[in-house]
């Protein structure tokens, strides 16, 4: 192991009503509001052929999270016994990458509107994937 | 959009007999051989319950991409019409995260030994996330 680290860039940001990480949902799918996904206007020709109805992977950088944590009560439920973070999908872990599967409703230049996004307001975004049909996932 | 940026740190790299990026396989599941995650001993704690036989995503660093690149060919096909790098999985890209879903066969210690992994040897390491039931994905 070197001490080699890599630098990240972001190409936009969320904004979204939820404003406390404590109170936001775990997951997407669990009550999730609608936000915007707000990307910078240099990238737009990187998405030019998103279209409105699929679904895409958000990659986002989790800047709150503790990244010297190794084992923690999943969903912050100190009656869940000590799991480690690779094991788990906690913010705490080394590199806080945050992947986040989302339904896009609207395109309006370089603002996509998404459904199912459970990361908070102002939280940056690292990359958007298509999803691959292969297994389904991401 | 400011100037911020963070700072990634690899986990571990990967050993692969796969060594020439242009001759690697696209996607894990064509004709990727096995493959190892050698992760920092530091880390032991945080892969402590991960299991054989289970499917997990890794998160890579691909490191020889080109982050100035909006626009490709997929499949680095001069035949397939240019496409927003936001609806490929090329590796060029402006944040190159390498997003890979393979199953645990073998755990020595903090070596893990998968299947379907089409990163080329001493690929960095940046994160192991579990598959979420919701629709398979990741």
């Amino acid at each position: 192991m070197t001490d080699r680290h890599y630098e990240l860039w972001p190409i936009g940001w969320v904004e979204s009503p939820l404003l406390d990480p404590e109170a936001a949902p775990k997951q997407g799918n669990e009550g999730s509001p609608e936000a915007w996904l707000t990307l910078d206007e240099r990238f737009s020709e990187a998405l030019r052929d998103l279209e409105v109805g699929a679904e895409v992977l958000v990659l986002t950088w989790l800047d709150r999270a503790q990244r010297d944590v190794l084992v923690v009560h999943p969903r912050d439920n100190p009656a869940n016994p000590l799991k480690g973070v690779f094991s788990t999908r906690s913010a705490d872990r080394p590199n806080p990458i945050g992947l986040h599967r989302v339904q896009i409703l609207v395109i309006e230049g370089t603002r996509i509107r998404v459904r199912d996004l459970e990361a908070i307001n102002r939280t940056p975004i690292l990359d958007l994937k298509p999803v691959l049909d292969r297994r389904l996932e991401g």
